[in-house]
C-alpha cells in the first residue's frame, strides 16, 4: 500500500471514523481477483482512454486506485483497457491527489445510485430552516 | 480562513502547481458579495436541505465553502435556503473533509459542463493501448 495502517499518522487522520471502516486485507492482485470473481473492476488511472462519469457502474463494482506514487501497474491497465477511467484534468498537470480522486469517483457512483443509505438533509442549530 | 496562505506547509501541499491557482482576497463577505454582483451563489453545508448534484449549476456559480472547523455561518445560511446544499454522507457521521467536498462538488459542476478545456484521455508509457 506503501503506509503503514498501523501508523499513528494515518490513525489520527482517520479522527473518530476509523472504526467505522470495512477493510478487507489481499496478499496481492491475484489474490484479490481470486477471492473476488463477481466483481466488476474499474481502474482509475491518468492513463485511461474513458471517462469514469460515462460508465453506468453496476451492482457489485470495485474501484480500483494505486498508489499515489506510482498509480497502477501499466501490465494489468493494459490488459483492462476499456475499464481504465481517467478523471478528466487541466492538460498540463499530473494528477489529483489520491484522496480527491477516490472521493470524485466513489460519488460519481453514489449519485448514480441516489445515494443509498446516506442522509441527504441536515438541520441547523442556531436556527430553523422556514 | 483558519490558515496562512504564506504558511510553509501549505505550499509544500500545493506542490509544484501552487502557481497555477488564480486567487482573490476579499475583506470579508460583504467585500466578496458587492464585488460579484452577477454570481450564482452555492453554500455547501453539512445543514442543507437540497442535494449538491440536484442543481443544474448555471454559468457564473460560486461554490461556497466555510471553514474546515466550523462550516459557513448560520446567519448566512438561512437567508440562503433553497442555495444551501448538501453531500449526502452516512447519517452518523459529522462532515467529509473540506478537500474532498470541494473536490465532490467542483467535478459534479465540471461533469455537468462536460469537463471544459480538460483532457480527458492518457497514455500509458511502458505500453501502448492497441
Amino acid at each position: 500500500m506503501g503506509f503503514e495502517v498501523s501508523d499513528k499518522n494515518l490513525k489520527r487522520a482517520g479522527l473518530d471514523y476509523w472504526h467505522e471502516l470495512d477493510i478487507t486485507y489481499y496478499d496481492g492482485l491475484e489474490d484479490f481477483f481470486t477471492r473476488n470473481k463477481d466483481g466488476n473492476f474499474y481502474y482509475f488511472t491518468t492513463k485511461g482512454l474513458n471517462t469514469y462519469s460515462d460508465v453506468k457502474f453496476p451492482n457489485n463494482s470495485y474501484l480500483v486506485f494505486g498508489r499515489e506514487d506510482a498509480g497502477l501497474p501499466e501490465s494489468l491497465l493494459v490488459r483492462n483497457r476499456e475499464s481504465c477511467l481517467r478523471i478528466p484534468m487541466r492538460p498540463r498537470l499530473r494528477s489529483l491527489n489520491l484522496s480527491n480522486s477516490v472521493a470524485i469517483a466513489v460519488y460519481e457512483a453514489l449519485r448514480q445510485w441516489d445515494f443509498p443509505d446516506l442522509a441527504s438533509e441536515g438541520q441547523l442549530t442556531q436556527y430553523r430552516w422556514n
